[in-house]
């Protein structure tokens, strides 16, 4: 190959790179039934809840707070990014597997879980999966101990309203008893806050108890006046 | 075929038709890849945002309000069931053709919904309905004048705690000025409620500016102590 050719080649790899890069923040990345079906074989490769790969585009300039390391790693099974916060813990989306590193333990800490085992976490992964570009889990793993200590779940809402837009919700924060004062509650918000962005939501909400509204509120979200959160429970 | 093998025919049928019924309350419809990749035929196939088999599972003695008219009917184009309401109003689950029914016109009635053309609403629609089991928007069709006169949309969000259970939120509630009056929006709201119900949602919920708290405190929806909705905006 000639030089030449090979700097049109460097130029295509290039564009397609870009227009990746675009497609994923315009989350366009699924458009058609073939690009689906091709989606299938890939996430059959990895066991991540969501591609990981959007940690690559976090600005922590931009967190909120300062953290004692944030920094972009390899997985040692791919060449997905993780993060790495120092002191054995890494941040990155949810595993299929992650029923073994006492993840619904760690839920427990949060509310009622029920009797679920394995085979129920591993469906409602999948199931979780299967619904295309809705749940973003991000957690934090104690890698010295194989153990989830911290989880953060975003549930990604499309709209046709404003432009065809799409906004984001914050549940179960939980944060495991032994990492606390960790500052890793804060982290995952951060990180989660910039995702939602990332993936262009015109607005992030949740819901919390009286004491949590000040640990929220430092992340810029507040009461709407005049605007009502009502609930009907059946069990 | 005999009478007896007739019998075991029509056995297995019943089986069948139980077991897949069994399947749908336990939404377990897609577990694996095999049937997701069965699934997408039957998607392309139908233009059906949703399944509408769901309304036949629908108890009318169960509605908090009575209507005109709520009888189960035959799309004209399928053996699927709709829900035939009189006065030429159907209500069924959005389709992917019914940004030509004046939908996005309809959704401008509640919100700014910025310049959506043909290809923004099935983009979106497709996106949609690649998020399995998670979009479900009712509408009502003036079936005369081919338009869409009332929208609501249940958001389906599954959960690892509470069993690995689920819950529903109610979103962008619209009917068409020309339309008020005919309880259309109790319906949807009445109609919506069992369906989240089936699909074995433990709680709903939802937002709404005060004047229209009255309106879903009727069925069943209340402020709940020490809770808080925050939110944040980023546009």
């Amino acid at each position: 190959m000639s030089v030449s050719e090979q700097n049109i080649q460097i130029e295509l790899i290039k564009e397609k790179a870009i227009a990746n890069a675009q497609d994923l923040i315009n989350n366009n990345h699924i458009t058609d039934l073939e690009s689906k079906t091709n989606g299938l074989s890939l996430h059959e490769e990895s066991s991540y809840l969501f591609d990981p790969a959007i940690f690559s585009m976090i600005k922590t300039s931009e967190f909120k707070f300062q953290y004692d390391k944030f920094e972009l790693m390899k997985s040692s099974h791919s060449q997905e990014n993780l993060v790495d916060l120092g002191d054995d813990l890494v941040l990155r989306p949810l595993k299929r597997d992650d029923f073994g590193r006492s993840y619904m333990n760690l839920l427990s800490h949060l509310t009622e879980i029920g009797d679920v085992n394995q085979q129920d976490y591993e469906k409602r992964f999948d199931q979780m999966k299967q619904a295309d570009n809705t749940y973003f889990i991000c957690v934090v793993e104690d890698v010295k101990n194989q153990k989830v200590v911290a989880s953060l779940t975003l549930v990604y809402e499309q709209k046709f309203i404003r432009h065809t837009g799409s906004r984001g919700r914050f549940e179960d924060m939980v944060v495991d008893v032994d990492y606390r004062g960790k500052k890793l509650s804060k982290l995952l918000l951060d990180v989660l806050i910039q995702v939602s962005q990332i993936l262009g939501c015109y607005k992030i909400s949740l819901e919390c108890k009286d004491p949590l509204r000040k640990h929220y509120e430092q992340f810029g979200f507040c009461l709407e006046q005049g605007q009502n959160y009502l609930c009907r429970r059946f069990i």
